[in-house]
């Protein structure tokens, strides 16, 4: 079977409906872009390849360096990094591109983005403070030379230019290229959700470079199908006996939200890693970072005071929940558009078998009653 | 059906097998003990009742003031009280029993605690730094008369003699009397895992005062047994509509953790219960202790440096398998062993249907191939 | 010499000046009040005397129940309790009054703090969620009979009924009744600082419960004033050989702070006492609550979306300066006003010897060259 | 006045003795090296100078990828970045070597140490787990062309190659060579404390790259220095006024400690830090490191349990008293031995004039009568 995203094989996942891509670009203003590196095949040598790895450039909306977006983070399992995002945690604001890379060449996005970044804002350094930019990271060394660090700095910018608002590519593209899920192919994936008008009609997207797990973990909306699997793979050579892998998940939202209501809606986000299958490893980078579109704050300006708007606490459950249903959708959204590689090695990553998990579906639906109409969901009501 | 556990239908969770008791006292020298207090029915008459409520007791080892326990913390959703955590998140250590209750009797509980120790020993706050006792709390105000304040000392000190080792009674008991999850009756439940020796034989026990969540996200080991039975409760007057509640888990283990090893794990107790079903919402106290007995640190010593034996952090994977599949069981056995409740001004708490459960896990169990022999699950061996 | 505040002696702290009551009390809208419980001389008979101690209660604006204030916190070292402060950090609200009490007593103020709003509120636990009273607490086990648990729920309401705006009572009232600093007599202290209009024309102010420290430690605007003192009392039996104590630290503020910002204002706090010579032992309860009075976050609204003004973050250093020189300020007023007493067993605290005090800095000044243009320093201009 | 170390002027700085060298590397194991650039002078030429900037390399020991030091840290403001905080705290190890260096050379420097370290170690990324090397940075815009980003990969291995135990070079050298503090020129600093037996003989030792603060907040040993000096360089034109700064802290100490006490004694620098005049500004990077080579912690064993010796945690003020002298007596020595420096645009950084510095210590000496007998210090004493 052709790749498919999840709803398009008919299975849902939660209470919410998608925005119009069901994509992290839903929030308005906000473009992903890529830059794929594929070369080479077989015996792994060193500095030569095989290489299956890449760039994904997130951008928060139209020149953050100016307008920066409020932000904030958790972290699930620390064993990674997000380069910058003890500033993110300190001034609760993001003023610069989000890239994901493998695990080696953070360093290398980071100077390409000083450079980027300083070539675009000349005062960077000179009459304005310096900028930290943030690098993503999950290791793909399974299918991928990492230590040969073919990420170069053309590919970042190459990333960074590419990024585009409407539908985003998925599967084995730019930071996504090398990654594993569940012993699958894994890599990139998105997924929205836009509340309904009653609950502030906000739309809440997630994009996650998606590289960790072990088969038989695997849940789809909760179902076990990496279990039901696992024989069909039993001889199958799997990573996740060697290297659970790890996931960085970044979260959008135009609901006015600051930044320590973003720490929380990062949290959730980790929830829905879990639902996915997820236990978080040790050895594993689990990393979320959130931002708002919905307040700008200037970066320059005379002003003391200034006004935000910001949405009541009480209101925020319904962005929980569709955070842990995006979160799940756009791992799914990953391991079902990724198409099967070889690489380092002859290290095979199979796609997510489309026609087991339909049918697996199907076959479950028959069982399962009617869904409730949603609309008496409590979630869907505000609770004074 | 009579209540049952939930293994004792049919239904395991996860891959590992409890211990002898599926209890958190697994873990040896562990104990627990309730004290349950119900008093009348029908209006509210603030201060008369009807009262459901109570308090429950972990000791975690014999004479824990003087032979403390490694301990640790991690807090989901912090609009909750545990007493006493600060101490724990910076000492890394228990020196005191654990008290679950509602939220309205924090106070009493810990002056109650207070008085106890001081009177078995005399010498705190006079030769001896003083204690902070640890006392969570849910909010049972759904069916009991919260304000009325019923907790005394006198339930405080019963429930720390009854404590004993052993099985733990479950459901309505103790703290967990009025307290309800995902519209059903919940309150005191508890589980185990104990590790195959291969993976070094641990027990990891979690006991939970269970007071979270809405009917229409329940899951039992991933199916949507909630939204399967919304219909059937569609004209129920549910407490999810104006009160989510919270959670408050202890996790007991034997394995040798330091402290923030046992932050680490009382992490992934959350990423079980949002495979339950739980969002953490927003005024949700949704908080985690965990400590383990492996080592105990002497209150008085000459010495100055002492030995501890220490896991290897790359053996931790298991206990993190096995903290959120002991957490999603212990929820659920408080789901099935709790009784119905009616309780103030009649708000009802119908217990989860055994029977439609044991039914619904049936047909599925039909669908589901054989389970995969998971003597070859990776998490079951170690990967050097 | 008759107990005077530091500045009256002559000695100033910092940059800039304080408000009309150099007090917490001149942040509009917070009120101050103290209940005293001194009873006994001579040997200690536990559960009778001698007893030195009391409560301390802080309201953060009028009903704040109701009207909200935006909170955040600090913990310098855990080897303490803020009962309450999970929620704050949650939340970033404060919703209920701030009370100051002995280690011992926690336990008995929250649920006196408990009666006291559900009586006043009585929709609370029963159409309104509950609440979590703020309770710090320090160990004045050296002058008191802390395991006599002599504060009673009279003594709470007491210092709520009390509260007033205006000029704070020091030294040896409410909460800070037993405590020590640097073993002098210790206890309530406050200081406040106003920042220049064209800073924002700000107020911060600190009130503290001040028990913590070494005399040898001891500094006055950086002087080693208890390096000098040490010799004058080295034969004084002094507590700080066994106990080091504590210190709690409450700020606040007109500025329009949001959560996260508080969180980094109570941070400086702690540089603050670092400054007077605390080292933060392992021992000591070091926490630090923050809040602003200038958004106010309703508890029932209608409303999604409601709208804050929010101070730039590049214009907090000020804040910071401030709340630096109040918090050294606000402890030595503490010591300074303190009387000297004895407590149980005929333990001794003098007071903090203002004579030479006031000496060594008179000598010093003829040292120091004339104070420099404040006007010229940078923090006082904002730099865009 | 030739430029001399803080303590050779007779100023000494709190109550413990230094070690041999008064240098983070009087930890047995340590090992530090330099690589200095500077280059061109005059009007800024992007891209081509002045060149004023460096890189500093911290070794925790022999073969620390191999064995492993338990590692912790402490942000006291996280405008800035710590490269691979985020597994530190994770799993509290460390096990790369620590880079010190500018802004924007962050990512040159984590590049250039994967290179270093995956040709060393050709199994990183292939059979073993990625490494994120640890790179700290501060801002030397003021002096340096810093978006001519002119660290390069072999200044990295420069200062690898370098590092050496014993005595260690101070001032513009390395990460320092750039850098200013209270509008002196800055750098690199370090000093030690080394414990009495009594006290359990442990060293520690601080390393600084110094970076931050205004003139008139300088304090020497608590002396108002900086205020007494501002009238002598009120017409310099300052960095404070633009630029506050930043300083990155890295303390040693081979006292057995576990991670979370790291984490502790990580966070009295920043009291240290506070000390010397820090308010720790909105713009800062004020990040500390903390290590111990007391535990090694192997990445390769067959073990399932290890075990580790521990200080008792009532032990541990000492250490926290000698980590708070150590870093004040750092940041003065890179103060003390800084050669002023010209660099970009003319900018002036004078050096700290140490015969003013001597001159005011000499005056207050005589005031200041003969200093207690330390050895009665309760610091100075086990407490049980």
């Amino acid at each position: 079977m052709k790749r498919k995203r999840l709803r398009d094989l008919g299975v849902t996942i939660g209470h919410f409906r998608p925005g119009r891509f069901n994509a992290i670009t839903d929030v308005e203003g906000v473009a992903v872009g890529h830059s794929t590196i594929i070369k080479g095949e077989g015996h792994h040598i060193p500095g030569k390849g095989p290489v299956r790895t890449g760039v994904t450039a997130i951008l928060p909306g139209h020149d953050v360096y100016h307008n920066r977006v409020v932000g904030g983070a958790f972290v699930l399992n620390g064993a990674g990094e997000l380069a910058g995002i003890t500033q993110v945690m300190e001034w609760g604001l993001i003023e610069t591109p989000i890239l994901l890379t493998n695990s080696l060449a953070v360093g290398t996005c980071s100077e390409a983005a000083v450079k980027y970044m300083t070539e675009k804002h000349p005062e960077i350094g000179v009459t304005e403070d310096v900028v930290l930019p943030l690098v993503g990271e999950c290791d793909d060394s399974w299918l991928n030379d990492i230590a040969g660090r073919h990420v170069r700095q053309e590919h970042v910018v190459e990333a960074l230019k590419n990024a585009t608002e409407g539908s985003v590519q998925e599967g084995n593209v730019g930071g996504g290229t090398g990654m594993m899920t569940c012993d699958f192919k894994g890599g990139i994936g998105t997924s929205s959700r836009k509340l309904p008008q009653v609950l502030g009609g906000y739309t809440v997207g997630v994009l996650v470079m998606s590289n960790f797990g072990n088969m038989a973990d695997l849940r789809v909306d909760g179902l076990p199908i990496g279990r039901m699997l696992s024989k069909k793979y039993s001889d199958l050579h799997k990573r996740g006996e060697q290297n659970y892998g790890s996931i960085i998940a970044v979260l959008a939202t135009d609901a006015p939200l600051l930044a320590h209501q973003l720490n929380r809606l990062a949290k959730r986000v980790s929830l829905g890693i879990g639902k996915l299958g997820s236990y978080a490893a040790h050895g594993s980078g689990e990393i979320i970072l959130a931002f708002s579109t919905a307040n700008r704050v200037p970066r320059k300006t005379d002003k003391m005071v200034y006004r935000m708007k910001i949405l009541i606490d009480k209101r925020m459950d319904p962005l929980y929940v569709a955070a842990i249903e995006a979160t799940e959708e756009a791992i799914l959204n990953a391991l079902c558009m990724a198409e099967p590689m070889t690489g380092l090695n002859g290290h095979h990553a199979p796609s997510l078998p489309l026609d087991n998990l339909k049918a697996m579906f199907n076959t479950w639906k028959e069982m399962e009653p009617a869904r409730p109409d949603l609309s008496r969901h409590p979630v869907y009501r505000y609770r004074v």
